[in-house]
């Protein structure tokens, strides 16, 4: 039953995968429930649509 | 004002359509609110975004 | 995998128990999903933690 | 670290930028916190994937 | 139909209806929407319940 | 700006503190973001506001 979701800029397939398995493998560790029971939804924005400190991450980036 | 969010894999738009109105109509139900009241968010999600077990859903469909 | 959540002023146990039930089943049928593929939270706010209208619930409801 | 979360309808890239500008400004006015701590995502929905009173957005506005 | 969520801190009720208020306003104003269009919810978390860069808040507030 | 929630039932203050640790590590790990940069959230909820397969995680719990 527990819910993980991680909201973040799109990132590659091979990077979600490893995600999606290492913060279940601690989540289910510190609480002591089986892998089984939990569910990881990974939220990919377009740079667009995250604001970091009252601007896009587009903007931040490209200012880089 | 309740909001419904429901979290999901890809679905077809008439499957989306149902999902609408049989939540709303339940939740109206139990909740003795007005279907005005109601807000439906269907978030699809790739089945790489979805972990289930610490494994990506697109590989557990895969390995059936 | 599809995790359902409806955001909601307070309400008593059995509405609750009723919640789950009913947008579980609706959600199972038009899915074809089983049952136990799906997880619900019910996440209940203070009526000063809701806008509606850009006013407190709170508000709208003392001023009725 | 507080964190602003907007679900909408799709719009235009300038919109979001306001949005994000905006409410980060207001809410660090009202809650006295530095810019830097506030991060926004809009999450934008096909008018499929949104329920207003148990009807998909998309059918509501196609009836007008 | 927007729906806007704060997740942040305990505050003040004052400052909630400033928020829910200032939050409605600008994007209404940003999107031409209707005020009466706008849900608000705020999210309040004890400082054990946020992390901030791996570290509970509570801690953190506790080492100033 | 990467935000992970997790929702799941009550639980100790030192376990919150080392799923903070232990969630923004892996994350940080995988996708080479400094520590920073992560903001986690721990929603816990009543067993009567969680729903498994269509049964309040209270009833289940209690049938055990």
């Amino acid at each position: 039953m527990p819910v993980i979701t991680i909201k973040m800029k799109k990132t590659q397939p091979e990077k979600k995968k490893e995600l999606i398995e290492k913060l279940t493998s601690v989540a289910a560790e510190v609480t002591h429930s089986p892998f089984s029971a939990f569910t990881v939804f990974i939220e990919e924005f377009d740079s667009d649509n995250i604001g970091v400190g009252g601007q896009p991450l587009s903007e931040k980036v490209a200012n880089k």
